[in-house]
């Protein structure tokens, strides 16, 4: 199989190499190959060809079978207008490979329920699935921009939309990735508000009638919002557009103390992405401390939504809580009686783990 | 002063009364002369005249000096078409006052902190207050609504637009109110991704020139979802657009753990409009054991932005202070060593301690 490997900036550089290390091992071990290309993407390829996403970067990610990507951005390109920054190059890969299903569990590693901000009796056993559209709504709607007005002000306007064919495939994710859990979906939406999310509830309970072994619930946002704090044990997968999506799922990360630890996959047509749910880190970048897991554990999504690697990827899954359990950790995660460990060491140890 | 009092439904009807006896006992003790006036809204309009906030109910508000809302919705109206539920109610009204600003303090009073589920260490002391747009962006932005597509199927549109003068207003409430507090203002928004939040942004950084006393920090909405999880001290006023005030503002009312005790202010134009933050909580209500606190604190709300009476609004809250401190709880608060009282019993406490 073909990987792109798009390390681009800040820890990117220093946890894609971890992950790829581990894909090699589990290519020798399962007597798979893998073939790893490396491209620029974000900052990196601002700086040496002017675009976050290139021509090249993209025409080699269209002809992998899947794309590891590391993080995007940094204060370098904190100056450019917003149209040319690192972060365009996320929005430009994920429209231009298909990619409307991005996937993100929220799960908490039994030996860093502390790490967490909330209550040990809350938060503990915690294992949610945020399904989110990402190439739909508010993020790519038309019109969108910036107009002047009559009066020398201005007007800023953006168009959240939806099609019933965009609800439909994106519940359809949302229920197929259920009957392989606790067969609940949570569908988050506003729809006592706006028109677009009384679409899309109307399409989720079309949905869910060819999936009568999986059941449907429906939550406003901002009660979502509530929930998730007050008792985030009550929710399995949770199927939300782009804009919901990216809020909550952030609010689902952070819940379990340890965002360097969670991983996500963005699938839909072809040719899959796969990258932490973390961003650049461009503080501790290039000291060797970043957390690498939440990289190592989107190999593992890959091998598992790419590849249909099931036994592979429960074997990363497998290294990683036995690496834990052995009490090794990066700063990030470090607690009372742990050994504390750089990137390339806990990569490492991950790699001597593997079965 | 006239006060219009829209109880609503649910427990609405119940912890109205209880802050209505509050303002007739501070009028009392104070030498103010409230007049109060009730009107039906909500579900109960809907039973009565078939439409959730009638003409008398509007014009009533419209004449006079503020607004004191209970709750609305229920089960009963779930069946209806959206456009004529309960909550539109909220929407009109918030338009037809032009109440372009609403304020949600979020913070937690020491004797409750261990309702939190949130670690002690994390939530104690947070004092944030959430000023969120309200009669703008993608609530009401046009054109929205549900369109056939000639395949035969629908496309839902919402339109998220601000002009500059819209942003600028709401800015310099929240400016406003960070000079009252810590001088710090956290504007929230998504300018990566959308130009509504560029134009947002700009807009902030222009307003902050006239306040050079009050900080300015800008943060992604994803990221805001997160640090309110993560360390929710670091805010003192955040300011959001009306969707994501919608989301972070519930969010940051239950990092709390006790929403049954926040109030909320809508200003902007004559006349205000005060209520609780909390739902109409259909399951509870009639039983007398709704918590009257929201409300009676909103009262407080109304005296301190509505009468610019601070001393009046300040008695109201440290009789709220005194009541906890004496062990009185209704039940959503109980807690080890507490005494648990109905609703009425709340407010005649409250009342009692009224200096
Ligand atoms: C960087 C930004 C464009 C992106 C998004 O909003 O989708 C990020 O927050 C994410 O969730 O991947
Ligand atoms: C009921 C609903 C229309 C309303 C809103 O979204 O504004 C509510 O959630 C609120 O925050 O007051």
């Amino acid at each position: 199989a073909k990987i792109a490997v798009l390390a681009g900036d800040g820890v990117g550089r220093e946890i894609v190499p971890e992950a790829v290390k581990v894909l090699q091992a589990i290519g020798e071990k399962y007597q798979h190959t893998f073939e790893f290309t490396s491209a620029d993407i974000g900052g990196q390829a601002i700086d040496k060809v002017g675009v976050p996403l290139p021509q090249e970067t993209l025409a080699l990610a269209k002809q992998s079978d899947a794309v590891l990507l590391g993080a995007v951005g940094g204060p370098k390109w904190e100056g450019l207008e917003y149209s040319l920054r690192p972060e365009r190059a996320l929005l430009g890969i994920r429209e231009a490979l298909g990619l409307y299903a991005n996937l993100r569990p929220a799960k908490v590693y039994p030996n860093l329920v502390d790490a967490s901000t909330l209550k040990r009796e809350v938060i503990e056993g915690i294992d949610i699935l945020v399904v989110r559209e990402l190439t739909g709504g508010i993020y790519f709607g038309k019109p969108k921009g910036i107009e002047k007005l009559p009066n020398g002000e201005e007007r800023g306007v953006n168009t959240e939309v939806y099609t019933t064919e965009e609800i439909r495939r994106i519940g359809k994710v949302a229920f197929e990735a259920a009957r392989k859990r606790r067969k609940k979906v949570t569908s988050v939406d506003k729809a006592n508000v706006l028109e677009s999310s009384e679409l899309w509830r109307r399409v989720m309970i079309e949905v869910q009638k060819s999936y009568p072994d999986v059941e449907l619930h429906h939550i406003y946002v901002d009660n979502a919002a509530m929930q998730l704090v007050r008792n985030p044990r009550q929710f399995d997968v949770m199927v939300c557009n782009n804009i919901f999506g990216d809020i909550l799922s952030d609010e689902a990360a952070m819940l379990t103390g340890s965002i360097g630890m969670l991983p996500s996959a963005s699938i839909g047509a072809k040719v899959g992405l796969f990258e932490p749910i973390h961003g650049s880190a461009p503080d501790i970048a290039g000291k060797n401390i970043a957390n690498p897991i939440a990289t190592i554990a989107s190999a593992g999504m890959m091998l598992s939504y790419a590849f249909k690697l099931e036994k592979e990827a429960e074997a990363i899954e497998q290294a990683i809580v036995k690496t834990l359990d052995m009490g090794y950790r990066t700063k990030d995660i470090q607690g009372p009686d742990t050994r504390v460990v750089g990137t390339t060491e806990m990569g490492d140890a991950i790699l001597r783990n593997l079965n």
